[in-house]
């Protein structure tokens, strides 16, 4: 297997990935040198890069970031990737619409303005192209020749098409009774698609293995040995709102939780943005936003817990269906350190929520942003989000993708013979 | 009905759209104010867009486009629409990715640069974004407070969205037996949606109908009596190839044939930038790709006809199914006055090309870029398209929506049990 000597407690990076210097455990602050490893050999806890980052002239680093590429390469000074990565093949996502959402803001009775961070944008129109470019970066550095993943599905698409454009063999697992819909998405950037006969998790325990084999020699596994990597992508989402913001903090997020890394990832991005002058330091609330049949962070966050209890998701929101998120516990410390909240809306919620947001702004999220927006409105119900701050709410996928979502409840108004007296009897007409 | 007073031969707009002057008729030259009108009154020929272009200063009109917003309004004073359109609701689309595709270049051996403009990336998926968005402007200039169109499925979409964002109302008009896929994406914006029970044409008919009776007033049909001002969208695109490109023009460029409306005005486009000095006169070399399927304009340039005869459609590329197109003989004008060409390519070919896109550059297409990509290589083989010369190929829409094109060919590579020895044997490992 391709696992690099780890010189644990050294800052030297065997590898260009800028400004990242070493992996640290996020449990017990030991030190990895960058490699392909994402659990710390003395404590298991998760390893996440470690950076020097360009403190001390946060004038020239804005300019900087203003005059680069239209995608997340503008903040290359800030990722684990090399300073000429823009040249280098790949899909160049992010920088995606901030749509201020002034009809949508009306509805839910918000006054301190509200915006939508649209991530249907991204190449395979899903945030995924951000993480997954992030570990392509990663897997070049460590000469893997092959990108892989364990996926749903939509994981799948976003390696497949960035392997693709990047020259990498691709090859990803799926459970093998995925919709034919997303076997498609998945695999036709030509890349090997293997269905596993099992769940997700089975999958998932499949490419453990596969990791530790000589199989699995010059692989690459996304989520798992390039999880540290990986993750550093949802950081974009920070800086690109309050960059589009005009380098400012909002006073609120909302963000979907599925592992809860993407969440703690833009707390980290925000705090990143202040260490280095970039924005001014001011107080923010996280709201995570879960789905009720799969909520097991939101249902800590209410019982008071510092564990996220597994549950067994059962949820239209497959994107977020995560029974035992990783990052759960590090989600529930930053809301409740921030003042938010974590909180969750039923699958009836999140379609109505997706047809709010399509109906008032013309974007059609996938069912993650129907959790997002469907939440948004169950705070300011409850008091715990305040209507007269400004709020950013994240939609991270794209509708199409989802559209069995929406499919039982969204049809013709009506069916008509093709003339004038049965377009009359409809009563369509504007009178 | 409100159709606006036309005083013809005069250019005193009783609207403020911008730089748009008047309506004049392709045919015989005649102008009109404008209004919501499509056809000469004197010959019955299409009206399109006359304008007053700010000519004179380039290097002043080049520094005002690349300071403006990173959509198509960057173009504002190109296109008819008022000034100040940016501040308005819309939803935005354009400054899609120019996409320099070398791996696709290796493979069809071009070796002068190759491109794909890339219009995925807009708000609701296809190019449709660019058109509706003036059709927008001018309903909102002629006090339209309807939206609608004939459609069969994509443009539904694009309007419902459209007009979700800017407030307006929408109906539009679909035949009944559409997919159920096509009809969710239509009416999810909450729009009303009608089916008519008919045909694509009995659609259309219908809706001529309802232009000319009381109960169509108010209504702007983007496609119909709005049709001058929607066609005016296509030019960005050539707008932000050259600008992509460092304000050059290509030397070749595909570009799909539906009605032929986008291959004229991008080909209207062209002229504009040269007559303002913003790109260098150069030749160019426009060529139109079809479906074999449905294949009108291609019979007639490959005949040497002017004319073009009417075909019954029968091909998946569906957005391109248009047995009659309106602008069929400009677009023979075009390609035989630059040296261009007009081809078609099979289905079979359609779904080759999709996947031929998807596997180099990571460009899951609709079928759509499945025809430009596969007319590109048919040219090529032909010595009719030149691979020495920088050459762009139009991808005007998401694989997502014509996921069955490529369903019945696209599958796992294998369905294996979750252990590594089936993956052993299933031979996918590196070695």
């Amino acid at each position: 297997m391709a696992v690099q000597t780890v010189a644990p407690s050294t800052d030297a990076p065997a590898v260009d990935l800028g400004p990242a210097a070493a992996l640290s455990c996020r449990e017990c602050g030991e030190r990895f040198a960058l490699g392909p490893i994402f659990a710390c050999e003395l404590c298991f806890g998760p390893l996440e890069v470690a950076y020097d980052l360009p403190v001390g002239d946060p004038e020239g680093l804005r300019k900087k970031i203003e005059s680069g590429p239209e995608n997340i390469w503008r903040y290359a000074p800030l990722l684990p990737v090399p300073a000429d990565v823009a040249s280098k093949p790949n899909l160049n996502p992010g920088w995606t619409k901030l749509v201020k959402a002034d009809n949508l803001a009306r509805e839910l009775g918000v006054t301190g303005g509200l915006y939508i961070k649209d991530d249907s944008g991204n190449p395979t129109h899903s945030f995924k192209d951000r993480v997954v470019a992030q570990a392509l970066e990663a897997a070049r550095a460590f000469g893997f020749t092959t990108l892989s993943c364990s996926s749903t599905g939509n994981l799948a698409g976003a390696v497949g098409a960035a392997a693709a454009r990047a020259g990498f063999r691709s090859c990803v697992f799926i459970p093998h009774d995925l919709e034919q819909g997303k076997v498609v998405m998945a695999a036709v950037y030509g890349g090997d698609v293997v269905g596993i006969e099992g769940t997700y998790d089975d999958v998932n325990r499949f490419c453990s293995e596969l990791i530790g084999d000589p199989l699995g020699e010059g692989w690459g596994f996304v989520n798992v040995n390039l999880r540290p990597y990986y993750g550093e992508g949802s950081k974009t989402l920070a800086y690109e709102i309050c960059e589009q913001l005009g380098w400012e903090i909002p006073d609120q997020l909302v963000i979907p939780i599925a592992s809860g890394s993407q969440l703690t990832k833009i707390d980290k991005g925000l705090q990143e943005l202040i260490k280095l002058g970039l924005v001014a330091d001011k107080p923010y609330r996280i709201f995570g936003a879960q789905a009720e049949g799969c909520s097991p962070v939101s249902a800590a966050f209410k019982a008071g817990h510092d564990v996220v209890r597994p549950q067994k998701p059962d949820t239209i929101a497959k994107s977020l269906a995560i029974g035992n998120p990783a990052d759960g516990p590090y989600v529930l410390d930053i809301a409740r350190r921030t003042g938010g909240a974590v909180e969750d809306v039923d699958d009836a919620t999140v379609v109505e929520a997706i047809k709010l947001l399509a109906r008032t702004e013309g974007i059609f999220a996938e069912t993650a942003g129907g959790v997002t927006v469907g939440v948004t409105r169950k705070l300011i119900e409850a008091g715990l989000l305040d209507p007269t701050l400004t709020t950013v709410v994240l939609n991270t996928g794209d509708g199409l993708k989802t559209l069995d979502a929406v499919e039982p409840t969204t049809g013709p108004t009506a069916t008509i013979p093709a003339s004038l007296e049965a377009f009359r009897a409809a009563g369509l007409a504007t009178d």
